[in-house]
């Protein structure tokens, strides 16, 4: 009756085998995820089931939504034992979805539980996990030890102090590296509310008041520095869509002048789409550079679109499942920006996500431009990523990937998750590898060479990811 | 040497027992096609299978002329007789073309016949297909009842009368229900030759002289009164994509003027895009708004280039085979289209159909930004439309249904169809979902759940459009 | 231990017994190539399996670069030896990659080498090849009478003498044709650097002063019959994207003007977006009606973006690896091209590419718009192209094209290549043909229709080529 069993997903001899020799045993990388590094610091407890499965999980929050759970049931009044049930009673008809699969490993690996999550189990479910929760005392820190987690990298803000970051650093029983990630996102999007607050308060971290886009950088450099001296060597970005449009100094001051007068209240002057375009460009091109001077990494996260249920995004706010998958139409911009920071030798090792799985082989293709002979794989194409987090997402990047560039330098796999439990996601990603690997061998398409086979596997779960990190 | 047995495309046991125990038996609920009601009430007789198998079926005309057919053997002068050899000569090079399957599908169900059509066997079919024509009286309504079709929602026009469907409603004999559809496209097309000529048939429908926004409003409202009066509970939209731009009440006014008057000659003043977008934005809001007031159900369908062979046009008119599938860059005005009805609590349960299946993904998860707790399903993404109508658009369509919603609450298949024989596409998807979801179980993706697996296979063949339409 | 062997990439009897009947003895139609004819005409040697194997050849580059080898060892100054070492020493991480393929194929079939490239054998492999090439003086003839070789057409520019196409014309020793393609490119691309000079140059070749559009029009018209007396019936275009923008005679004479003398120094005036647009659809128009007039073929490769890495431009030229996948956005452009030449009734056979495997379907489903009685196939979807000529984009592009209009009207593969040792991409092509097929027949997608099957398979792998340009 187990779902969810050793070889979940290893639909071979061969895929089992190399499963077990070359992935399960490896420990965990995350190098970009959206967990709140106060909550590994603190290390956060939890009453029940719903807390840790549902809060805050956007993904499954849209699954019941598309089920016709009302919101009371989701984000509302309804108690957490109501929302279990409630999300225990659709997910039998969520049959091809990862969240299927996630939920079941999830209360495999960490409740052990190995029967299938419906309304005619819900009860059942709900009790033995609390009771594991109560027994084990199960909290942040015990799941990461659980999920053989080596390191793992927050996604964070400019202005942030970073003190939770400290506190692991300095708590010796904490053996997982818990690293920051630049993510510069409210700086760079100057028509989004709040704009001009914010810049505030990033003078503010900096000890420099901005008119300019001088002390602009002069601000980000200072927090750049703050981060890099707390361990932070990859940043992140989260952008619409990637533009670029070239100006001048003295029309770039203009431009942020009048965002910072504009968005102050949120019914102000907005930018044109060239201004925009202008700022973003500048301070895209500045940040580059900068990471490029310190052998940061720099990730370019593009192509949702956000906060289209306007309602909704007044009554929940930000990152509560109203983004979607978003055009495709920005191939140019991308290689333009790229090329610019390559003309001055300070392209960084870069790493290009797009939400729309339409852009795989563009990016594969685009980013083989600017590959060198500093590193094998300076320029990654990014894991499947958020809406793409599935088998066939996962498939897919894998053999556009394979197809248009080299993928034994693929630096495999990262959560991008709110919630603890998603760690077991490596695991899922490592079982769709092995066995879509195995695939190619039984077509044909590979030859069983061990040897390469071991390099292929254990580096793409692993040990790439380490070296291209620098945390060797 | 039949190729077209009773396991046709269930490639397992577990498909074949599904589609046995789950999917074969049910009736058919055809909510969206394009069957002249006419020949439903007056119950169309056909002469010789020609007539039927390739009368107005465009689909087939485009697959000949790809062999290099000439014309005068597809819609020409040529007879039937010779339509039909030339259609069978070619066949056999349709590999991997759902023509190929329909046809041998068509020809076994309605016909008996369970060879392979070829230039070979074209005489031979030729004359059992006429002879069962003439011995069984094959006519609509007895493929209809050959079919299993409980509902049939033809596609209308504000201004038809719906007398049909009156003649079907009235008459006992038909056990099938005749729904019709509210379609507004030559209301909505103000740069299409004929618009003028149009809105005043519209506001004589009406009974009111259009001039303004207000009267056309008034008068688009009087037909959909019409049509509900008559059991209509679905509108559907024609596209060529998704526009969004918001203006001002007289401005509107002044573009309808400016858009009867152009359009009166076909060499009229054109109207510019931005014009032209204004229009069609106010008009598409005020009709989404009106749907949800009436709880009727809005279908989307963008995405397609049509008639974008001009000699051909002159020749034959629309619908004979030269649309195309069109460019995938309207993501974002959908959004705002369904946000601006959305905040006017007036979004109607909605249909979206790409003729593009790039936008698969895009769809699924921006109609997931506006599911709500008032129903399953509200937001749907539908069928695989079109020149997506194939094994492989309906399984690229399945696997992104499932992978960003959830496929436990999709409405099925519809025909779209101009002829009779295409109810057996119904049979055609639930074999491949059928199949498709035996391939999860069998690669260990989704458990032998028989009470999900019943529920999930009957309602998306039948039971999840039943209710989503209100027919119970 | 052999990877490559008799039945690769062939994974059921069906497919085995296909290939071997129907797809592998027959010889092969090279359509469309980047070999240089002088290398024919003298009959290139070669001194060592680097030159044979990576000499031009980008596609390895890329490979290499993305495996972090430095230039040094691609383009560089080491020695052939030390590229050979370390291209074999990157390969095994190319899993999934058709270079993986390609190469074990080459070493097999040219050198009868069956055993894995990797670091481990890199110098006993370089031993092996450098004796076959010594002692079997192996030539571009000798490989290609090795990989029985038809007819080759080059791609050759409207300047070029074709005078090593005469040499191949006139010697008896070599059983191959060797036909030149006219490609134009350099005509079209009024903003490329270089313009004004080639266009002197082509007024030269012509014997024409070339100051108007008509001057032109003289000029292209005089080489392509030139072109036509060396037996040339197909041309070629690489277009960034299709554009379509109609204007009169004297706008264009001025953007000509324009256009001439501001690409002389490099830093010159450049021409607007819409006259650039203006200028290319008029001389696309005056080709494409030009090619219809002589029974030629048109070929329309187009979705590339070119030379996106400015500094590797300057330091190694174009067509040596800093070219990726362009965006998607030119459907009505393609449409109206085609429909203004068909509207003259001067619509040529044609072969439309796409860079961007995303535009499969609509290609397939926009030139199915253009198709007519005179000849089958008339309109065509060209073979996977470039970065799409692996199993992936293949079986993509074969899925498409038989979904959306008859495969077994397909003119089939071509190498696309600047190396002789790329026939055997029409091996790997066919293979992957008969598996795909062979897949659709155990699916029971299509019957074993034997006489239908031996057409399907002999006419894509060289039948229809053989008809369609005219070769019997």
């Amino acid at each position: 009756m187990a779902f969810i069993d050793k070889n979940f997903l290893l639909n071979s001899d061969i895929a089992q085998s190399l499963y077990s020799k070359y992935a399960s045993g490896l420990p965990i990388i995350d190098y970009h995820c959206h967990i709140d590094p106060e909550e590994i610091a603190s290390d956060r407890k939890y009453d029940n089931i719903t807390q840790i499965m549902l809060g805050g999980d956007h993904y499954k929050w849209r699954l019941m939504r598309a089920a016709g759970v009302p919101e009371e049931k989701i984000t509302g009044g309804a108690s957490d034992k109501e929302k279990f049930t409630a999300f225990a009673s659709v997910l039998p008809k969520a049959i091809g979805n990862p969240i299927y699969h996630w939920t079941h490993i999830e209360l495999k690996k960490y409740f052990g539980y190995e029967g299938l999550l419906s309304e005619r189990t819900a009860d059942e479910v709900w009790e033995l996990c609390n009771d594991v929760i109560s027994e084990s005392s199960l909290s942040a820190r015990k799941i990461i030890g659980m999920s053989n987690v080596e390191v793992i990298c927050t996604t964070d803000d400019p202005i942030d102090s970073l003190q939770p970051h400290e506190r692991c650093e300095a708590d010796q029983s904490l053996k997982t590296k818990v690293i920051p990630a630049f993510r510069p996102d409210k700086a760079v999007k100057i028509n989004a509310p709040g704009f001009s607050t914010y810049i505030e308060k990033l003078g503010t971290a900096a000890g420099i008041k901005i008119q300019t886009m001088e002390d602009l950088y002069s601000a980000l450099r200072a927090r750049i520095e703050h981060f890099d001296a707390h361990g932070c060597r990859i940043s992140d970005h989260g952008l619409d869509t990637i533009v670029y449009r070239e100006a001048k100094a003295p029309e770039l001051d203009a431009i942020l002048a009048k965002g910072m007068e504009g968005a102050k209240g949120m019914e102000g002057a907005k930018l044109s789409q060239e201004e925009e375009e202008a700022y973003i460009t500048a301070v895209m091109l500045f940040l580059g550079r900068e990471y490029a001077r310190r052998n940061w990494i720099m990730q370019l996260h593009y192509g949702a679109l956000r906060n289209v249920n306007s309602q909704m995004f007044r009554a929940l706010g930000p990152d509560t499942g109203y983004d979607c998958i978003g055009e495709t139409t920005c191939g140019n911009a991308l290689a333009r920006y790229l090329d610019a920071l390559n003309e001055d030798n300070l392209l960084p090792k870069t790493i290009v996500y797009s939400l729309n799985g339409n852009d795989n082989a563009m990016i594969d293709t685009l980013v083989g431009c600017f590959q060198n002979g500093k590193a094998s794989g300076w320029m990654q194409h990014g894991a499947a990523w958020w809406f793409n987090d599935t088998l066939y997402g996962m498939k897919d990047h894998l053999e556009n990937y394979a197809a248009h560039s080299m993928l034994g330098t693929f630096i495999g796999m990262l959560t991008d998750s709110r919630c603890f439990l998603s760690f077991s996601r490596h695991d899922y990603f490592r079982r769709i590898l092995c066995d879509w690997i195995a695939e190619l061998i039984l077509s044909g398409q590979y030859p069983e060479d061990e040897k390469a086979l071991k390099e292929l596997i254990e580096g793409i779960s692993y040990y790439n990811a380490k070296q291209y990190f620098g945390l060797e």
